[in-house]
Order: structure tokens, then C-alpha cells, then sequence
């Protein structure tokens, strides 16, 4: 089967396609024929520096696709259309998924948007509910409102909570995105300090949850931002790993709750807990079309250097999905 | 009647004893004749940087005493000993105390040592339970072991749960104390770099909760001995505030849970609750002698400066009492 690996560690020109082996199913696994999978920053991180915590020298931590054989009986069967995460190898004309990690596409969605759904709405769902504690009254800031999960979460914080949500975002087309899908208030970034904006839309309570994809650079505005008792959620350090100098008493007068998270690296367990709770309480709403996927591009598989690159220079608004086969 | 207030913010040198008029209990409130009261680091930072969220010119968050009027009817009657936290003014020959904030003193404890629980005990709890819910199987890290509200935390991790609870000193004596409250390893900070050993006692996991009182000066061995998904509270900054070059993904790849937290300025409501399920869990293992307050030393009223100078010297183990009046 064709798949996509890497040279060596590095820039997208590292990325090529190879021909491997089919993987094969062992018990309470699917094998998936893909039919697209989609760009992830944690992709990224795993070309620039591989951090260990996937086995398959594969890139690709999601897909959508058709089952074409079972390790073991499931309740699954050959010919259903399901997505789900991987545990890498997701660029790859077929993967391997454990079966309880498997969602069934849900009516109406195309097999592109379904790619578009694991990585970003699991994440936005662990990080506002699981994590974040987000409760119906309270207000969130969800920084980067039109990337991935940026786009997943404000939906699922308007459709499961009477949440005020609150956006920052880099471009007028982007807060445009952001509204569309229920933000309250949203504020370009590029306009200067956003923490004196976010007092104000919050009456200068500072906000309940904040979603941090971005890290060093907003250090100080987050924690202006954020209000007595609040959460943090770290996420992504898009704005640089190293703060260089924390007050830790500022974290304790305000009595912050700052916990960092990563998705792909947790457990077969938890990753099947997750997947069963969201299968639940959010794919009815795709069906009910209250929730969507936003796709930003998609790329054939053979562009995955540009999709790569796309992703990298930031302007993309949802999700970038690399289509892996067409039928 | 007595009470100590600061002629203005500085060293013990600023405390004195004046004579001011005796409060009146409101609604809800007792009117308490004050036996003993405790020395708190949060004194100490109020005397020298007052921060504001004590409405009390008299120093001291905690007593004990005895009822002697009500503001309204309550459970409690003229004449109870109680003891509890207060918002100020426990430097006192009197002291007001909202009603749901008082326990009855335990049986066979002293009024003395009645004074060593509230301030302690209630951290201790709400640290160790409310904020880093420790688990009957886990390990817990708890530094300063020897302070007031480390001693304090051992007692209760050992009591309410199996968990195996790692502590911190700075001497032999100390740690002799720590292991005699129930601690299962022991080590003097002066010995070097701690995580080594923690890792070590762990089986290279590290540990599942941190209690910080340290701050700064502990941050990168903290970092090293906590293990994934591990909670760290932090409700002191002895070791200094202000760490340089924290790196966030350091934080992301544990999933670290990091809550700063302070008890005095929390609400009135928030204490009542505390107050109440500690009363419920924690005070009959008082009257078991399967928990002790632990005291230091005790110190008569006019003796203030003295009180603080010793806490301030970080030789005491346990609590530091001062005795308000003899009857």
C-alpha cells in the first residue's frame, strides 16, 4: 500500500511517499481502507522532532474509511463507514484502528468531513468538559477560534452549555468564522492587548476556562484575562514553549487551576472512554446539523508536502484534510 | 479589651498590643472569649504586606474559646468551647466568628491544642482531598513535613486513605517527627537534590500529588518527581515566588495539574462547607487519638514578637500558640 513517512527529522520536504505492507488486524482491532485522513499540529511535531509516543513510523493520528476486515467479532462489520483515532499510520492507504476507538459516520456527512471530526472534537470536548469543567453559566476563551479545535469548540460550548464564549483570532475572516458558529465576542489579536477586551466583555470577572493553544506569548494576558478560581487548560504552544519569568503567586491569588494536556500520547483505555461518551452526547448533533466539521482545504494524498506547508503558515480556517483514496 | 494590631507594615517590631473595643456578634455570628490563637505564615505576609482581604485591623485567622453571646440562635449555646477559623482579629481578648464556622473542641484535646487545628487541619484537607483528591492507592509528596500543615497533611493522608506518603525537612529532628505522624519516606532537603530520591522511592513513577509550600526553589525537582497526570498544589511560596524559564510543554507532556490556592481570602460559604464535612470526616479521629495537633512551642500573649520571630527562624515543629488567656 502507499503510505507517508519520513526521511529524517525536519521541514515538509522530509515527508515522502513509500510503498508498504498492509498492516493486519490482531484482536478487537479493524483494519480501515482509508478514505481521507487530516493534518494535525501534533503531525508536525512528530516530523520536526519524533517524540517517541508512536509506535508506527507512519505519520497520522485520524481517518475515515470502510472496514474490509476484523481482528475479532465486534459489532462492527465489513462495509460500515466509520472514523476514529489512530494510533498512528493514519497517511496510509489502509490502518489499523482498535475497535472501541471506531465512530460510525454519521447520515449526511461526507467521508471528508468525517476526517475532519476525531482529532479536533475529541480534543475541544476533553479540554472544555473533561478538563476545563466548563458549567452552563460560565464563560470561555477559546484563543485560535478558527483553527480545529478552535472551530469544534466554540460549537460545542454553545451547543452543550449556555457558555459565553469568548475568541481571539488573527484575521476579520477568521472572527467572521468564529461568530458564524456562536462565538459571543471575538477580538483580533493583530489589534494589541486582548486581556483588557476580555475584562470588559466579562464585566472585569476575568473569564471561568481558558482553551490555551498559544502559551509563552500569551502568558500575561491569559492570566489578566482569567478570573478567581478559574482554569486553564494548556493545549498547544504555538507562541513558544519557555516563559521567562512566572510569578507563582499570582497563580495562587487568583487560585488558578492550570493543568497541560496532550490528546495522542493517553491511553488505548481512555482514548475508548472518550470516543464512547462523545459517540453519545455529540454525533446526534451532526445528524441534527447543530454541529459541523469546518474543512478548510483538501488536499490529494500526493500534496502532502503542501498540505504540510499549508498548515504551517497558519491561515488556514478549520481543518486541512489530505484524501487518501476517492472511492 | 487586648488585641494586637501593626503600628505599620514591617518586621515583628511593628506588633503591638492595644487596647480596642470589645466587637459585637451580628446576625449569625458568635461572640467568642479567645483562649489561644496560632501563628499563620499568612500572618506573617499580612503584617508585612498587608494584602487587603482581611477586613481586621488585628491580626490572627484562627482561636479557640468559649461562647459567650450570640448574635441569633444557633446550635451553639453561651459557654460551648469552640474552635474555628475567623476573618481576623484573633490576636484578641475577644473575637467574632460566624456561627457555621465553629466546631465543638473534641474531647480530651486542651484548649491549646484546640487553637493548633482550624488554620492547618482545614489546609491540609481541603489540599489534600478537595483540590488534589488523593487516592487510597497513590503517593503524595508533602514538603515542609514538620510545619503546621505538614504535619497536619501526613496525619489525614495516612488516616483517610493507604495512600504512601512521601515528605520533605531540613533536619533529623524533623523527619523523625514526620515518620513517628505516619510518613513512609523521609528526606533533609539539605541532602541535596530530593526527585533522585523520590524517583527512586516510587519505582521511577513519580509521585501522584505534590504538596508545595516551596515554590520557586523546588520548581525544577518538583517537575522531575512528579509523575504523568500528577496533580501539584501550591499553597505557599517559602522557597520564593518568581521562577525564570518555566517551559509549558514540560507541563503538557506530564498533563500536569497545577492549582495554586490560598484558605483565607476564600467566602464565607466556601469555609462553612469546609468547616462542616472536616467536622463530619476528621474530628472524631481527634477524639480516637488517631490524629494530634501538633504543637510546637506556646507562647504568652505579650510574648507576640517573640512568637513571630520564631516562626519566622523556621525551627518550629508544629504549631506556634499563643495563649490569650489562662481561663
Amino acid at each position: 500500500m502507499r503510505a507517508i513517512t519520513i526521511k529524517q527529522p525536519g521541514g515538509p520536504e522530509q515527508l515522502e511517499l513509500t510503498e508498504l505492507p498492509i498492516p493486519e488486524p490482531q484482536k478487537h482491532e479493524l483494519l480501515i481502507k482509508v478514505h481521507a485522513t487530516a493534518i494535525n499540529r501534533t503531525d508536525i511535531i512528530n516530523r520536526e522532532t519524533p517524540l517517541g509516543y508512536l509506535q508506527s513510523p507512519i505519520l497520522g493520528v485520524e481517518v475515515s474509511g470502510t472496514i474490509v476486515a476484523l481482528g475479532s467479532e465486534t459489532s462492527y462489520k465489513v462495509g460500515d463507514s466509520v472514523m476514529g483515532l489512530v494510533n498512528g499510520g493514519a497517511y496510509a492507504e489502509y490502518v489499523i484502528m482498535p475497535a472501541e476507538r471506531a465512530m460510525l459516520v454519521p447520515e449526511k456527512l461526507s467521508m471528508a468531513e468525517a476526517a475532519a471530526i476525531p482529532e479536533v472534537f475529541l480534543t475541544a470536548y476533553q479540554t472544555l468538559f473533561w478538563i476545563g469543567h466548563l458549567a452552563p453559566s460560565e464563560t470561555v476563551l477559546i484563543h485560535a477560534g478558527a483553527s480545529g479545535v478552535g472551530t469544534a469548540a466554540i460549537q460545542l460550548a454553545k451547543q452543550l452549555t449556555q457558555a459565553k464564549v469568548l475568541t481571539t483570532a488573527g484575521s476579520e475572516d477568521k472572527l467572521t468564522v468564529c461568530r458564524s458558529l456562536g462565538a459571543d465576542f471575538t477580538f483580533n489579536y493583530h489589534h494589541g492587548d486582548f486581556a483588557r477586551h476580555i475584562l470588559e466583555a466579562t464585566n472585569q470577572q476575568g473569564v471561568n476556562l481558558i482553551l490555551d493553544f498559544v502559551g509563552s506569548s500569551y502568558w500575561h494576558q491569559n492570566l489578566a484575562s482569567i478570573g478567581t478560581d478559574g482554569r486553564w487548560v494548556l493545549i498547544g504552544t504555538l507562541g513558544g514553549n519557555v516563559v521567562s519569568a512566572i510569578n507563582l503567586f499570582d497563580l495562587m491569588a487568583k487560585r488558578i487551576q492550570l493543568t497541560g494536556t496532550l490528546l495522542t500520547p493517553r491511553s488505548d483505555t481512555y482514548k475508548a472512554q472518550l470516543t464512547k461518551e462523545f459517540s453519545h452526547v455529540v454525533l446526534p448533533l451532526f445528524s441534527d446539523n447543530k454541529v459541523k466539521a469546518v474543512i478548510d482545504s483538501v488536499f490529494p494524498f500526493e500534496e502532502i508536502q503542501e498540505a504540510h506547508r499549508h498548515m504551517e503558515d497558519n491561515k488556514n480556517i478549520g481543518k486541512i484534510i489530505l484524501q487518501v483514496s476517492s472511492n
